[in-house]
This record gives structure tokens, sequence and C-alpha cells, in this order.
């Protein structure tokens, strides 16, 4: 087990950008406020993405100079207008999205895989250019399997990343969309993927739809992979139920850390604390179970 | 990986003792009908406890000539009087509970863990006289932390293991109770208890309570435990909030297991949907995450 790890905690972006019930910009920045006294250290703030595809995110503009100091902030850049926007706001870390499988990038950014990188070439040089200190991180979903095109070879996923990686992103982050791979799968990766990637360039974004998010930190951790993406109360993809698996709980991540014998700055009961407020907007319950489980211990009556 | 494994479907009962709607005899009967044609062979499907200690289960009488044919079913018999009861209506396969920790039986059955293990002497002695091709599993709880005492030497759950193995139990489940345990903790325990004992007759049971089940099975698993406990739509346990994980779900447990190229004969949609009735009764949305995920997909709109 690794002496420490590193946690990049996706919610305010990835957890909101699905949903529909609009969230004030003043609760996302006591969110992120909330995630900072937790101790969480880098977070994915927002994306400057056109509010048009993404209208939960059009505050971002608004948003990106009121972050409260401390931690590291990264932005999702889709696109040269958006890099415009990061640009002027000095944004310092950024990060694009693809994916391993053709249908997916089709149906979400209208182009294909190749398409996708060959616009991030444009994208990255200019952001080079404008931060030469700056950071960038690559998103590779479906990593495992997509939606339209069923289960992904792990050498169509690890072609994907070298490519990522000659194009000299700083971290590629390979993520299970869908919430279905297993311990086996993230073995079979991740092997292949350390063949060919510095692990200390490689982060997994898993989602916990089935049950099985934390048996694959774990087994990817074994393998010598430290950094993990996650979301606070677990927000985003819950599509269809309260309680539903979408992205990897935050809280569910620290507890199995901590209880490892991994320490990290991050205080579980402020951590579950943190994303009530967002939730309380979207008229949802808690459901992430390490949350439910530190709020059911800690917040009865004294 | 091991070529099979064997799944003890406990729903019937440990999902159902700690819930206080009544839930009817007949409906019961569905869910264990729902079971089987799911694919389930293994089902403990009563307690022959005092009704005052569990009314929800005082019903065991009336249920049990009822089940229908198919699976090896099995009862928890808590004492004399309730093998009594098992031994009229022929049951074969009992099932006794202590745990690894003083402090959790005196509260749950008001003994020590000496005490309980020399009443199961007479229990057990009884029953082979009666039973003499029975069958008989003994639980350990509190197996890894109990929420009286705190974490439990591995030490200490293996000593009770070890005196339940010479008392010619044929199974011993070792139950992470409040489920807090993860796989570094489920591999120091595994590794103690396999020198003592062989690992046919292990079972795990684990809860999900932190979201960290799929992944002690799969280090218990890979460390060569074959046998598990887990209960349809993860009802038990979930005292505090639904979506609160107690007991594994079933739902959770095969999908885990299948994609893991495990192969059983269980149809996961029959398997998402055995519960539905006994969740509508208690007023309960379905929780369990590989359930869900199935039910979106699979009981849309055609």
């Amino acid at each position: 087990m690794p002496a420490s790890i590193r946690i990049i905690e996706v919610g305010p972006r990835d957890g909101l950008q699905n949903e529909s019930t609009p969230i004030p910009t003043h609760v996302k920045l006591e969110f992120v406020q909330n995630l900072i006294e937790a101790g969480i250290t880098e977070i994915e703030a927002t994306s400057f993405v056109s509010s048009k595809w993404v209208p939960q995110l059009a505050d971002a503009q608004e948003l990106w100079p009121q972050l409260p100091p401390g931690p590291l902030y990264s932005a999702l850049v889709p696109n040269e207008k958006g890099l415009q926007r990061a640009i002027q706001l000095k944004v310092q870390r950024i990060a694009v999205f693809t994916a391993a499988s053709d249908a997916f990038t089709q149906k979400n950014i209208n182009m294909s895989v190749e398409q996708s990188l060959e616009s991030f070439k444009q994208v990255i040089h200019t952001f080079r250019q404008h931060m030469p200190h700056g950071w960038v991180r690559a998103y590779v979903s479906t990593a495992f399997e997509c939606p339209y095109a069923g289960k992904i070879d792990p050498t169509q996923t690890t072609n994907v990343a070298i490519k990522l990686l000659e194009m000299n992103v700083d971290e590629i982050s390979i993520g299970d969309t869908i919430g279905v791979a297993v311990p086996h799968e993230v073995e079979i990766l991740t092997e292949k993927l350390l063949k060919e990637i510095p692990k200390e360039r490689l982060a997994y974004h898993f989602h916990d739809t089935r049950g099985t998010a934390i048996a694959n930190v774990a087994k990817a951790l074994e393998m010598g992979i430290t950094t993990f993406d996650s979301s606070a109360g677990g927000l985003g993809g819950c599509p269809y139920a309260p309680g539903a698996g979408g992205n990897l709980a935050t809280e569910d991540l620290i507890y199995f850390l901590h209880r490892s014998g991994i320490q990290t700055n991050i205080n579980e009961l402020k951590l579950a604390q943190a994303s009530l407020g967002v939730l309380e907007h979207l008229h949802r319950a808690p459901a992430a179970k390490a949350q439910l489980a530190i709020l059911a211990k800690e917040c009865r009556p004294q």
C-alpha cells in the first residue's frame, strides 16, 4: 500500500453537470468551501463549456474568480473557445475530454476519438504558450465499456492513453463511465497501461453504479496507481433513482483509505457534511454509503 | 478465481428480522419463490426464535412447511427450545449464532461467547441425534469490530472459529456485522483462519455499510474462500436511511461474480425483481446498486 494518495474531487463539475435543477453560484462556492474545510486539496471546479450544452455550469466565468484560495483548481475545457475563456481567467490547470470509444465521443462531442485528439493538439499548444507552468489532464471515458459500442479492448484504451502521453498531457484519468468494471478488468487494463505510461501520470475515475468501485480502487492501488477521482456525496450520475450509484463517493473512498492505513488530511465528518447544501437544493437525501454511516453516527442529538 | 462459488441467501431471515412492519407469510413465500426462479439454491428461510424477540419471524412454524421444494433451506436456532420446534418440522439444516465479542453476545443473547459455545454443544448434540445427516452452520458476528468493544483481534475471531470446528460444525460464517472491514483486514483474518480451518468450511458474511463489501469479497475469493452470504435487495440492516448499506446485496455479489468470469445459474433480472414485493410491503424503494442498475435498464417501457 502506498504511503499517500491524491484525490481529485470532481463533485462541483462532474457531479453537477447533468443536474437540471439550477444550483446558484453561491451554493457551489459554499460546497467548495466545505470541501476545503474537510481537507480536500484538488478540485475540478467547473467547465468552460457552452451554456447551451451544460446549463448548470453556465456560471463558470462568474464562479472561477470567487473560488476560495487553498486548493489546486482545474476546469474542463472542451475546445478552443472554452480555452480562451479559461486563459482570460488565468486558469492554470485544465482538463480535456475524450473516450476509448468512437461511438461515445460521436454522441457526446460529435467527433471521432481521433478527431478529438487532433483538436486537443491545438488546445494544448495554445494553453502551454499562455501557461508555461500549466497542467493538463485528459479524461479517457468508457475505458472498459461503452454504452453504445459494448466492451472495449484494453489495447484500444491504452492506445488512446499513449497518444495523450505523446501530446505531453500531465495526467490521464481512465474512466469507467458506466460503472461496469470489476477488479479483474482493472488488473488487465492497468498492466497494459503501466507498460507504456509512468504510474504518476495515471489516475482512475471509477463509477459505483453496480457497487464495484471500491474493489476497483483496491486493485488499482495494489498495482501502484495512487491518484483517484471521486465526488463528494456521490454527486453525479444518479439519473434513475436516489441511491443509485454514479460517481464513486469521496466519502466511501476516504473511509476505505483511512481504514486501510493510508492517511489523508481529510476529516470524514466534515466531508460527509460538505455536499448537504447542494443535495438540499437538488431535493435529494444523502445516499453515499459512508456518508450515511457517518452522518447517522455523528449527527444524532447529543 | 474459483470456477464456482456458493451463495447463501439470507434475505428471508437476516434481511427481515429487524423490520418492524409485519410481512405476511404469503409475501415471504412469494419472495422465496422468486428467489428460486432467479436460480438461488440455498436460503436461510427463517429463525425458530421467540416471537417476543423477533416478532417478524413469529410465523416460522407456519412458513416452514409451505416452503417450495428445490433449494436447500436452513433456519436459525437460538437455543434448545427453538431446536425442538425445528426438529418437529424435520429441519435438516440449522444455524447457530455467536460472535467474536463478549460485549456483543451479552447485548444480543445475554451470554458470554464462551457461554454461547457451551450452549451450542447441547443444541448440536441433540440435533445430530435427531438428524444424523443434518448440517450445522455457525455465525461468528463482529469478526472485525464490535459496536460496543471496538476492534477485534483476528486471533480472537480465529479462536472462536476453532472452537466451533472442534464442535464439528459444518460451516462457519464470519460476519462483518457493522460493515467496517476493508480488504487488508480480510486478508489478515483469512490468513489466520485458513491455518486452522479448511476453506470449504468457511463462509463470509459481509455488510456494505461503507461500500467495502465487494472489495472484501474480491479479496476473500483471491484467498480461496468460495462461500458468501448475501441478501436480495440488500434487505436488512438499513436502520437509518433508505439506500444505507446493511447486508451485501445478492444483486451486487452476482453482478461482480458474473462480470469476473465466475458463472452461476442465477438470472440477474429475476434476482433484481425478487425482493420488490417485500420492499413494497416495507414502503421502501429498491436501493441495492446492481439491482437499481438492472431494473433501470430492463424495466423501461419497450
